[in-house]
């Protein structure tokens, strides 16, 4: 029995989430079904975490344990040859039979992508949530979001439903921007016409609560429409309150960036 | 009757190309219908050019003419209330009554991306011709890519079917290039894992014979992975002889960039 670490990427479009359920299409189902095409094990894989239906990952780490013998590059392309368009595994690595993909988290980063221009973008209607009630004040939002940084009891951002030891968690980045425009001609991004109409939160901590990061982006956008004054994301942080916080932000613009592991750069 | 001048872009994915067929989904069909709902009128509308199935438009041109009285952008925001996710009206002017989409063409400008990563992109596997056959020469490509520049008579590189008046046209650049990597955590382009694995091939024309660029895109890939010498594509174009050129590069990766027209900017 050897233990691999699989990096996965997926679009989540068209799943019910990452868990398994007995009657819906699931990442996790999916990438089981693939390996139990290649290997002939009916297996269980364990994930970083879960993510919801409609969320994507660019670098979702994964678990496997396997009676396989096959070369890690070999496993790597018979997964994905039995794996759907939308979901690849993008690199595996043999690791040691202790790996707990999630326990062993030292950090996580999501993004999460909005774009407030006033024409949807064709292109980006799976991967952003389309914010139609006018410009946000990004810069606005950048500032409201510095509350975060550091250790805090969050569960003022935190859906009900989850299983965890503890609320509190540190957080190591979180920083909103608005996508630059790019130079003319350059570069596969063209197909963002408006880069300008973009705003993205990109937020590392050493682990999240259920919906942190969407409850996060849906309350810092109160600020960047100017409802709320730019020292309510802190205030709402501090209550330690669900009731306080913003309507959570849809799942289409949420991607699970990556998951790092103890000292080794992965 | 006013006329309009319509810049659309769409995601060719789910559409028979552009062109009405009776008993297929295409984008002038649905365009028209949602164009009935907002005027009642039963119209036809007139595009810069047909685009075939999979094929993206990023600034499609299309002429509508209405007797509609409702301002341009009101109209505009009806039609794209009236039209699905993956089509939409990004302006509408008003526009002189002989407005010829097709006469009145002054440049084209297509883009077709090419994925050469050894593991898909599955954010782009609808928006990319993803080419697994190893790592192809971007630079070697471009250098062949010179030999188009300037007037020449392209029917090596014109699928059989079209109705023209000559197939002589001018192109005023053609710019093949390797994405480059992005800073990290900066922008919305970070959905591209890889950019480096990701080759575009930008050209502009006076005009473009029917499946040109993807007659050129699957010729200049020829040179990209070895099998023929930078000098080959220029020795296609000079024999004038379909049979000649490479073979033609699959839709998804194509992108109608943008048409402009006369003197004024657009």
């Amino acid at each position: 029995m050897r233990t691999f670490k699989l990096t996965i990427a997926y679009d989540g479009t068209a799943y019910a989430g990452w868990q398994v359920q007995c009657d819906k299409t699931t990442v996790q189902g999916t990438l089981e079904n693939a390996i139990a095409q290649v290997t002939g094990e009916s297996l269980r894989v364990l994930a970083s975490g879960r993510t919801d239906a409609g969320v994507h990952a660019l670098g979702q780490v994964v678990r496997l344990r396997t009676e396989s013998l096959l070369e890690p590059d070999v496993l790597l392309r018979a997964i994905n040859a039995n794996l759907p368009q939308d979901i690849a595994v993008l690199e595996i690595e043999q690791t040691v039979d202790d790996f707990h993909p999630i326990r062993d988290v030292v950090r996580k980063r999501y993004r999460y992508v909005i774009h407030d221009g006033p024409v949807r973008d064709i292109f980006q209607r799976r991967y952003a949530w389309h914010y139609v009630r006018g410009r946000l004040d990004a810069d606005a939002m950048q500032r409201a979001a510095s509350a975060f940084l550091g250790k805090h009891d969050f569960r003022s951002f935190e859906s009900t439903g989850a299983e965890r030891l503890t609320s509190v968690r540190t957080v190591y980045e979180c920083v909103v921007e608005r996508g630059e425009p790019f130079e003319q001609g350059r570069g596969v991004q063209q197909i963002f016409a408006h880069p300008e109409d973009f705003i993205t939160l990109e937020i590392e901590a050493d682990g999240f609560l259920y919906n942190m990061v969407r409850a996060i982006v849906g309350t810092l956008v109160q600020v960047g429409n100017g409802r709320r004054p730019e020292a309510w994301p802190g205030e709402v942080l501090s209550a330690i309150d669900r009731r306080r916080a913003g309507p959570t932000a849809p799942p289409q613009g949420l991607f699970l960036q990556r998951v790092k592991y103890g000292l080794a750069p992965s």
